[in-house]
Parts: C-alpha cells; structure tokens; sequence
C-alpha cells in the first residue's frame, strides 16, 4: 500500500511540476499550512467516551449490518453497539439509524462513500480536539482511497464470492462503486455489490478502531498532512485532478495571491 | 428554480434516451423503485426531539458559526444551539464540533459539501423513519444542486460582499466551490469564498428547517422520488454523467439482469 501512495504521491508532483504550481504548492504547505492549521485548531468538550474496541469485532458486525442499513449507519453499528455495552453514557440512546441517508453517496447521489460519513461520525463524537480528529479523517480518506479493497474476510458464511479487490482513488462512492462494478463485471443491484459494500464498510470500521485505540493508548500519529490538497491544489480537492478534468485542469494559483 | 430542475431532467432524458438506456430506467423506476423502497424503509428509535424553531434564525446562526467551525459544524450550530435551549433532552450534550471533520468535502478531500453533512446528520437525529429521512435528504441535494446559491442575507454586517451566486449542478465541493471561485474571480483561499461558504451554510440550514417544521406539522411531502438516480442511472450518481465522462458514460446496464 504504501508504495501505491508513493506513486501516486508521484504523479502529484509530476502534475504540479508540469504545471508550474510546484513551488507555489510547496511555499503554501510550508509556511500558510501550520498556520491554518494552528489557527483553526481547538477542543471542544464530548461525553461519548471510547474504551478499547477489538477490531474485526467492530468490522465483522458492520459487515453483518449492511443489509439492514447500508454503508454508513453499519459502521456506526459496530461501534455503537460495541460502546453501548462496554462504554454506556450517552452511547445508549445515540440513534444507529441516524446516519442511514449517508448511504450511496448521500441518499444515492454519489458523492462521498457512505462508510466514511460513519467513521466520520464516530471519530468527531469520540476525539475532542479539532485537528485530531482532522488527521484521523484525512488518513483514513488516504487509506480508503489506496488501498485494494475489500479485503475483509468474514468470520460468517456468506452466500456471495467477490472476486475483485480495486483501488478508488477517491472516496467518492460514485468512482469507488463504479471502478469495482466493472472489474467485477456486475451491475450495481447484483449481490457482488451489495456484499462488496458489506466488507469495505468492515474495513473502514476496522482501520478506525485501530486508529482509535492507538488514540486512547496516546501513540496515535498522523500518517499525512492534513490540508495539503487543499493548499497544494488551491481548492478542496484529491490527488486525481486529470482524472475529471483530462489536462484542462483550471488554474487555481491564477488568482491566488498568498505566494506573490 | 423549477424551470432549471425541468432543463436539467430533459437534459438527462436526452442523454438516456439517445444511449437506449430511457425504457430500461422507466422500468426499473417504476415497478423496482417502489419495491426496493418498500423493502428497505423503518421505523427507528430517537430521543433528539424537535420543536420548529425560525429558519431564518437558524440560518443566521449557521453564518455567524462558519469563520470557527466551517460548513458542517455550523449547520449543525444552527439547530443544537437552538434545540438545546427549546427542546433540550439529549441535545444539551451533543457535541456539535463532532461534524467538523466534514468541512471541504471530508477534511478537504472535495467530496460531500460539509452542508450537506451537518443538515443530514440533524435530520437523521430527527426523523424517525428511514423512508422521510431518505426524502428529505433527497429533496436537500435537489435544492443546493440546482439553486442559484448563496442567497442568503445575513442580518449582520458582513465585511465581504458576494457578487455571484452559482448553481453547482452537485452536491460535491470540489465542483461546487469550483464554480463559484471561477465565477467570482477569486481562489480559495479568499474572504469572498469563505463568506460565500458561510452564506451557503445558512441557504442549507434554512431549507432543512424549513422542511423538519413542515414534518414536524405533519405536512412534509418529498418533491422528488428518492433512489431515481440509483435506479435510472443503474449506479448511485447524479444528473450530470456527461460533465465527467464527455459523451463515453459506461453503460452500466450491460450487466443489468432486471430488465431481462
């Protein structure tokens, strides 16, 4: 894994040498960087306490969730059934199901991968410092989008064979979803999609409760800078701009005046 | 805004016509769509109650939020700091930096607009039926994807003007933003973008409690069908699959079996 994030690492940089943003990039992720994230940076005060969740535990009951509630709201379901038993408080009347119309993108639209709406989720009710929780989103963002996924097992039987792994290279659902059904040569209301789904949400609940319990031993350490897209491509962005724009990427330094 | 959600379904219905795909998605739509909503829609437990409360209140207190917590958070701001006061319960410790993370399309990765997020996850806390939650969520995406936006006027005084409003054609933040920077001549960075984001933060607020004060009064009714897009387009996804593919969309209903 950690060789496909440097060749995609890789191509940014070839991508914005090209293009002659690589300095203004590199002055902005130097300096404007520890200064926005400095500035922006607080704690706020949460009584949904963690305890030490076992991983796979989590993962394995998002799995067993996903047909009831989809993407988002199972892999609220691992945690949350986990913390209501062994951290109680305000766990035990947090809706599971409030999450469920992060599914597909947003109710179907696409956009940004439902699992990690609920990761998401649980990571802002349980970390209380803004750029913490910050990290923990942007590295689980990388891990999702370079990883070969799925690659959960289930301790379940399932009645469903997938057969292939795929890279997103996004967290958009849309892109993710799509690049699997083609590989796996199946329609988006087949079972291999459906229990493809099931085991990427185990695994993004997976590699947030590993990141968590790192956390609560106090040895968790962020993998990537957070912010960098945004200051390294002037917008809220990912590493693929070629992907949805072909070389027709739109200046965004032309009006930016942090690095004149 | 009706007449741009018309240009824009006859835009799709070109586009699905000319590819043959417009009897396969009438037929999904139609007889598929109401099962599958059928099948997957509960009632769900939640003690986050809600009493209507001013949109324009709401909406207010979203934009004075956002130069602190950004796009998610500040929506969220709009409804709990109220909610605390006038309904109270389980509201009083919701913690509402805990959505933060959702700012920039997930930690800046330019995915899901944080609005989006933050209004989602009130309403998810609200509602207690899958199905309206689905609606509602459905009928939000339709309003920020094709409304002129921001056009919201904060009752106190802004430093920055705003001189265009944009209609994304998404929910996504990276095209979203995207547009307006290119509209207004400005980059990222810029107190024209964060106050257009503020000012969006608020439009967001404001149309979802316009829509939870019309539930909570028993006459919410969703203006359009929710899991259309999944169901038409045969991959959650939105109406613009031309904006990315150019005239190559993958016909995702090569390995449709429903309408065999």
């Amino acid at each position: 894994m950690e060789k496909m994030e440097e060749n995609v690492n890789e191509s940014r940089r070839s991508f914005l040498s090209t293009s002659g943003k690589v300095l203004a990039g590199a002055a902005l992720a130097s300096g404007v960087l520890s200064q926005a994230r400095q500035a922006s940076s607080y704690a706020y005060e949460t009584d949904y306490k963690y305890v030490k969740l076992d991983p796979q535990k989590v993962g394995q009951i998002a799995y067993e969730n996903y047909a009831k509630r989809w993407c988002a709201s199972s892999v609220v379901a691992g945690f949350v059934t986990e913390l209501q038993e062994k951290a109680g408080g305000s766990w035990k009347t947090f809706p599971i199901d409030s999450m469920r119309w992060a599914h597909g993108g947003f109710a179907g639209w696409g956009a940004l991968c439902g699992t990690m709406t609920g990761a998401g989720t649980i990571i802002g009710l349980v970390i209380n410092e803004t750029d913490i929780a910050e990290a923990m989103t942007n590295d689980l963002a990388f891990y999702y989008s370079y990883s070969e996924l799925p690659n959960f097992t289930p301790t379940t039987f399932s009645k469903t064979a997938v057969h292939n792994m795929t890279i997103a290279g996004t967290p958009i659902c849309h892109i993710s979803v799509g690049k699997f059904m083609r590989a796996e040569g199946v329609d988006f209301l087949s079972p291999e999609r459906a229990e493809r789904c099931a085991r990427l949400a185990a695994n993004v609940a997976v590699e947030t409760a590993i990141m968590l319990n790192d956390w609560k031993d106090g040895k968790f350490k962020a993998k990537h800078k957070p912010l960098y897209n945004v200051l390294a491509n002037g917008i809220t962005s990912q590493n693929d701009c070629m992907d949805c724009h072909g070389n027709k990427v739109p200046d965004t330094n032309k009006y930016n005046t942090l690095d004149k």
